[in-house]
């Protein structure tokens, strides 16, 4: 699709939308915005103007001068994506909700509070916290990724095991859509029976069917107790076996975490600390809320003795703190490792899982692949770091990668899987979006997105191709 | 919009499709298939055959055929609907699917059921319970309503307080496109961030975008411990006002169902029976689970706390089967008093719900209605039934329910409510929809629509109109 250059007309356009100080057009100062958190430069790309919006009406002003003027408009969080779902790869401007960034309300009585989505999602906890109340989303990247940002890829992260990812924290969402219209889908409701749940398709649809302007999100009760545990396998399948055991055992727990040992041991360097049983385990991190002291104390007897029964060799009682800050310190110490990574998302049914794992490091020996290996255990979803092999010219690393990718997708479908359980598809995994997926099922996405974008402004290029 | 009959011609095509004996043109044997629970002869309309299919692929070559031929195809599960969804009202046929009823699988290792569209609720609830499992799903017509028809109008039901509505049982849906088209939407997984969420599109739109063919359902472990509280009040604002107060205080409860007095008086009337407290008493039945029963009297104590500081008169340990036996008798307590009755199926947020009660009973009064009124408290959800007065004709009764709709729906807009909290919006709230829902909104429902549906072929004449 051709679009048209950001003409100094349409600069000055903008500006008298959103004021002087908010278009940026200076290379410099553009270039943190020409891409996400994937570190090969060939997945950059400058874009024409980052604008930054103050509210939602200058939002709908500038999508609907985008259509008259023919635009893409790429709508951008904190640029913690992991898919360059951010990236004006087709050009046009980014459109930064950095300055959207207030807690409007956290209401105590009724549970919900409504953010702009520019909120970092830490600062939102915090503040439910701070009331006594608690927000369920907790991507890893929570110290610096924004809500509107979990919103547009359905961020996952520790605790959908228990609590669902963040589409199931989301009560209702202001946005603009492709048209330029500000919308309110959604609603502060339990249940509803009210026309199509458009308030879901926006939820993940990575900023190709409307800009988030607004959120209303659910609050809970603060969970008055829960316990962390590490459990240690020699063997890697046992260990992620087990996690079909622990949830058919009616315990619901609130996270349950894979790390591999190759992985326990980079994390341990990265953070100069010694890791409990890193000489040669394999880590599972459950941790689990209850009602009572009692009632964690009974479910720390179970998961006891289901580890044990499949092959534990220690089950401790872990340091929250410490643990999580080892588990959460993955992807910075894989970064120290290598800035050279290919990172996959995978998700399968959560019974597949140890079929999976197993196919993974199979296909890793018959590669040659330097892996690093952390899961969302709980979920069904492994991220398997792949990093260049520091023997191997980029190309033939890259030439392996895609190798795996090819037969690792392939099976992963087979299970019942997909390619992507929270990053996202974006541009970066749009070509195994379109080779993996149903004609069908990607004719409706694309009818959809034509329905509601017909000049295809609105973050063009994502997910799918549109002819 | 204009449609073909259905010529003698395409009669045959349908018969060739599904067999001879699964299209029936008698009008005897068709009338079952003009109506719903809406027991107004006003809302019924014959359809020009009525085809039963047995496997997604007739239903696929059906749609294809209505493509062809251009007239109207609307899916049918059990008929217990309550808004004309499955009601032919601009003709065509209806297709039922009541003979794809058959409960596939159901896995105890990684808690699934695999299910056709057409399997009683009641049903599978059985089956999952039969190998100690448990499916949430549980509208008040489980004993007759089916799957395919909960997923059409997204249910609600007794437990959605804790477990959500029928979108939430959700894993997977086959459905059947507006195109002709066999898609899998959704998958077994926990989350995916793998392009548009088309399953929950899909799910609540009441066979205006896709019919379901197979749905693969959540399957829980059995709870372990439950518990039914009777907490009688005699005042009615009081009795829904404690549910927020239940909520907060940290307990999820499975169900909170409130029922006012003249309702009490009508379902001991109707079963026969003397029930607790119906000299003067409201209602409120609590349902918890626990993990234990030391968890289950904390509960319990926590609630008669909660409920005697707020005004309950009284708090009894109930029998399961007989306060729930009363509860559901609700809508057949009411259709022996009257044959007459507009049902409104009212939600707000659960903090509103005092506010939306105490209008209501304004309302009454003003406009001299007789009311029956059930609530899924718990959810902010107010079945309002509203008896036509022996003393008056349909049409000052009937002008004085449009009266009283236009007011009621205006507050509860204001108080952040919808239309239809379970029972959707088929043919009977489609002006009501067009008169309150954002315009801009709807214009994206209506994109979508025809984007999928260009020829309009599926259920139209549903939820909106079409120019």
């Amino acid at each position: 699709m051709k679009y048209e250059k950001v003409s100094t007309e349409m600069l000055e356009k903008l500006k008298a939308i959103v004021g002087t100080k908010n278009v940026q057009t200076d290379p410099d100062l553009m270039q943190p915005y020409s891409h996400d958190e994937v570190t090969d430069p060939a997945y950059h790309h400058m874009p024409e103007a980052v604008v930054f919006a103050e509210t939602a009406e200058q939002v709908a002003a500038v999508v609907r001068l985008a259509n008259a003027g023919h635009f893409p408009v790429v709508p951008r969080g904190a640029g913690t994506g992991l898919a360059c779902g951010a990236v004006p790869t087709c050009g046009g401007i980014v459109l930064s909700l950095e300055k959207m960034n207030r807690i409007l309300e956290i209401n105590e009585n009724a549970l919900y509070a409504v953010v702009e989505p520019g909120v970092r999602t830490s600062d939102l906890q915090q503040a439910a916290e701070n009331k006594g109340l608690f927000y369920a989303g907790d991507p890893c990247s929570g110290d610096s990724c924004f809500i509107g940002g979990n919103i547009a890829t359905n961020a996952g992260g520790n605790r959908a095991v228990k609590y669902g990812t963040t589409r199931h924290q989301v009560y209702a969402i202001e946005v603009v859509n492709p048209k330029g219209h500000i919308v309110h889908l959604g609603a502060r409701l339990q249940k509803q029976s009210t026309g199509y749940c458009l308030d879901q398709l926006i939820i993940g649809s990575e900023g190709t069917l409307g800009i988030v302007t607004q959120a209303t999100l659910k609050l809970l009760p603060k969970p008055l107790y829960s316990l962390d545990l590490l459990a240690i396998f020699n063997d890697t399948e046992q260990a992620i076996g087990v996690v079909n055991k622990i949830i058919k055992a009616g315990i619901t727990p609130t996270c349950v975490e894979y790390m591999d040992n190759i992985t326990i041991k980079s994390v341990e360097h990265y953070l100069n600390e010694t890791l409990q049983g890193s000489d040669c385990g394999n880590y599972l991190i459950v941790e689990v809320e209850g009602t009572s002291e009692d009632d964690l104390d009974e479910k720390a007897v179970t998961l006891d003795e289901i580890c044990t029964a499949n092959g534990a060799s220690s089950l401790l009682v872990a340091d929250h703190n410490k643990i999580w800050q080892a588990r959460k310190a993955f992807a910075e110490a894989v970064r120290a490792e290598s800035l050279i990574v290919c990172k996959e998302d995978v998700v399968v049914p959560v019974d597949k899982e140890p079929q999976l794992l197993h196919y993974i490091l199979q296909l890793a020996q018959k590669y040659r692949l330097v892996t690093r290996i952390a899961s969302h255990a709980g979920d069904g979803n492994i991220h398997l770091n792949i990093l260049k092999n520091e023997d191997a010219t980029y190309e033939d690393w890259d030439m392996r990668v895609k190798q795996n990718q090819q037969e690792l997708y392939t099976f992963i479908y087979q299970l019942g899987g997909r390619l992507s359980g929270e990053h996202g598809i974006g541009y970066k995994r749009k070509h195994l979006m379109e080779e993996f997926t149903d004609p069908d099922e990607l004719e409706m996405m694309r009818d959809i997105k034509k329905a509601l974008d017909p000049n295809n402004i609105l973050n063009p290029g994502k997910i799918f191709n549109i002819e």
